[in-house]
């Protein structure tokens, strides 16, 4: 029952025939529906794509972005990405099933190089015959350019033998790599960026304790951002929630993690930038005590709240690279866990559920009254974005039409914040960070990394961010270490139970988070 | 009919139970069959996985490396590979088609990062559920490494704006490229270089005239083989042969082109080292008349030989990067095409039919005595030998060990050859110079690019290598300009015709070869 055809080199797209050997077999007007599905999708007609996709809500259709399930998603897909690749079938292979049914395998070669394989389920319905599901492969590119702007086997080798060597490295463009640029995740500032002499402090280190560097990663423009949604580049795939966004600005790091193209991300939290991340692709990330990794050869984005943070796929490679990058400290266990409603309900009702489900039923609630929170945010944002234009303003000036709209906004914004407002956005800030570091006091706060689950592809919804960095400033302002330990929502897509703890208290976090076991924290405690 | 269940995370490989909804649609015994598929690949059972694809010569199985046809290929495949990678089921969906048949949909995680997707069609036979076919996807790597050894967007940009403005070079990782080593295909090698200070004469030409640097490409160890076979970082893939060899010695360039990551490939051309793997893949290749373009800046093999060449996927491509490397010339046409039985008779049938009909029945053959073919061919290797273990007995004398041991063969017999065997050798190659040119005289002569398709993935065949051999080392001998053409077998795979010129006509081969029509040779001629 298996049919085979080679096209000739020569021929055309679409003007292989399948020959069909025995004839009988494949049922009538299966090829013909399967060449109009090819002539459909090499003119983008878009209406015959939708009709020779079987309707309703079980249709298939999968690539190496993820699997879409229903019509109306496949056809919204098809909608919004104006036109597949040029291509043509090189081998037809139909295994007929019965009248109404048969599997059509393809091989497909690429204008622009590299064959592919298509696997249709195909079944004569009313309309006619209609495919059922549909898996897509195209060949790789030489890089994901959304996840990496160099890689290499690896890029740079490490330059000793320690407790991370096997591993591998993704930096975050904002880095320095000795012989190459920082980027920042604006083509401008890197076509004018000189060749970095040495490595910035967090990469030798983590070199010199045995990883290789795998490549240098994307970044939201300057790190001023929480979406992962580079204009120049795009948005790095986020494989555990297909389809919706990376977060950032830590945004290819983190997916080169989830994809294990590397086993560290190394990255910036300012925000957020870390713990964002880490929640909507289900990865455990770390953010520092302020001042206790080193930032030299780091680009800042905001010094007073800038740190050197890291994901990974796993707790205990958190705790490894902490090793090598914090200060020596003693162990020693926490007293108390506490678990905050008036943070848990600024997370949306998923979120709060697997957060709760994660801690328990068991650990302490304490009410917290913060009226001031809002406040407390926005002399964050304020301080951030006049330290911002102080680190970028000179360039930036005649350059803000370089970047994306969300980060020139940004930018913009930060512009026209004076310098009276700045210092009163510090005594705010000194305020708040006062206030946050008694409300934690010695203990261990939980609350969620993010305020929801990694949007869908597109805008974020600006009070989805508002509410992730009320969450996330916290920490910013109160210089604390925090790490992000990925859960899962009822329906299956990744959030973060994030906790903070008091400042120089990073490796009791790590240790903790190491040995935390994957369903309560109860035994979280050593003394509880 | 459709069915989904998404995995916790927490859950172990092969522990998700597909929900079933509506229960009764799934057939009897076909999700039983589907876990036992998983737990058998878990466990790298093989008797087991055999028993659960169907037998038979039409049963598929595909993913990135190409379509398995028949039960006995895939069984092979999975003797080969030693186990997959690990993973576990987090989304099944059941098309169920009769009590007989249905689809499996399946998204993977794997243990290393991210998902992929697995579409089956099970049938139940006497024996039970089998597959009959079988698509698979894994993410893809952060790079192929068997192509690359690094890779940017670009790694480097071009200096200039010119004629090929918009394309992307691979290099061969024998050229010179500022700010990074040269690793020749060998890891000892590589780890000792230095940084070089400057682009090779040919990069820097090609960046000048508007080509971005993408990466630097796998060579075979020294470019010492024309098999692609790097015992280091493995045989990079071929698209339109696949589970066959890449040729070499510009096998990862070669395979870059193929696939589109760059779209020209530079390489070199000593005994072959482009025409082969332009032939076994599919593209043009074009080897200059030694001496004409600068091989400033690149790794010698044996400079008598040693040419800078390139690679591409299109003629006019191809010329117009002769047209940035060569020396001027005045275009003339060819006045005379010939075909030499003897040649053609090296080749395997399918390659000489091949060629054959490309050339068409019209081009005059002609008899030309080479009782020598085999003496010239010998004292070519003799004399590449002597010069390769000038180039580079010094570093490896005591290091043999770190080469595969086809390359190790072929240095150590090199380590051999006396002073004397050497100036016997070059003596018999000036003489042989002559002999070739007088044939070739100011004419066309035709002949196979190699002896064979691309031979599987494995060892080539002494016979194989040498036959093609006594064909390349004609050019290699006489200096002299040759483009290999793509063309195909008539069971659908590569090979290549071979257009050998008489010295300094190469912009005139490559002219031509880019007003060459699909069919026949005839319109090569201006004057014919």
């Amino acid at each position: 029952m298996g049919i085979r055809k080679h096209g000739a080199l020569g021929d055309g797209a679409g003007q292989v025939a399948a020959a069909t050997h025995p004839p009988a077999t494949v049922p009538d007007g299966l090829m013909d529906a399967f060449w109009a599905y090819e002539s459909a999708l090499t003119d983008n007609d878009l209406d015959a794509l939708d009709r020779l996709f079987a309707p309703g809500p079980t249709t298939l259709r999968g690539d190496a972005n993820g699997l879409l399930v229903g019509h109306d998603r496949i056809s919204a897909f098809r909608h919004a990405r104006g036109g597949g690749p040029r291509r043509r079938i090189v081998e037809v292979h139909v295994q007929p099933i019965d009248m109404s049914h048969a599997l059509v395998v393809a091989v497909t070669e690429f204008a622009h190089g590299g064959r592919g394989l298509q696997t249709q389920l195909w079944k004569r319905t009313p309309a006619g015959w209609a495919v059922t599901a549909a898996h897509v492969a195209q060949p790789a590119p030489a890089l994901d350019t959304r996840i990496w702007r160099v890689v290499g086997d690896p890029l740079i080798p490490a330059t000793g033998a320690g407790p991370l060597s096997g591993h591998s490295l993704a930096v975050k463009d904002l880095y320095a790599v000795a012989g190459h640029r920082i980027g920042a995740g604006n083509p401008a500032f890197l076509a004018a960026a000189p060749i970095q002499p040495r490595h910035a402090a967090a990469v030798e280190a983590l070199l010199a304790a045995g990883a290789d560097l795998r490549g240098i990663a994307r970044t939201d423009e300057f790190a001023y951002s929480l979406a992962g949604t580079n204009v120049h580049t795009g948005t790095p795939p986020n494989p555990k929630a297909p389809h919706r966004i990376s977060g950032g600005s830590t945004s290819g790091s983190a997916s080169a993690v989830s994809l294990g193209h590397a086993t560290i991300g190394l990255g910036t939290d300012t925000g957020g930038s870390i713990r964002v991340p880490a929640a909507y692709q289900g990865l455990f990330g770390f953010r520092p005590t302020h001042g206790s990794v080193s930032t030299a050869g780091l680009l800042p984005l905001a010094p007073s709240f800038d740190t050197v943070g890291w994901l990974t796929r796993d707790a205990l490679l958190l705790a490894a690279v902490g090793d090598v990058l914090l200060p020596d400290s003693a162990v020693r266990p926490f007293g108390e866990v506490v678990v905050v409603p008036e943070l848990l309900a600024l997370a949306q009702p998923d979120v709060a559920a697997a957060v709760e489900t994660r801690v328990g039923g068991w650990a302490p609630r304490e009410s917290w009254d913060l009226p001031d929170l809002p406040a407390w945010l926005t002399a964050f944002q304020t301080l951030q974005a006049w330290e911002a234009w102080q680190a970028h303003g000179g360039w930036l000036a005649t350059r803000l039409h370089t970047l994306g709209a969300d980060v020139r906004g940004r930018f913009e914004a930060a512009s026209d914040v004076g310098e009276d407002d700045a210092a009163q956005a510090a005594e705010q800030v000194a305020a708040a960070r006062i206030r946050i570091r008694e409300l934690v006091g010695d203990r261990l706060l939980v609350l969620p990394s993010a305020s929801s689950v990694a949007p869908p592809l597109g805008q974020v919804p600006p009070e989805v961010r508002q509410a992730t960095m009320q969450l996330t400033c916290l920490a910013g302002i109160g210089g604390l270490p925090s790490v992000s330990i990925p859960t899962t929502t009822a329906d299956g897509l990744p959030c973060g139970v994030c906790l903070v703890a008091s400042p120089g208290r990073d490796r009791d976090l790590l240790h903790l988070t190491a040995e935390l076991p994957t369903v309560s924290v109860r035994p979280w405690l050593r003394d509880g």
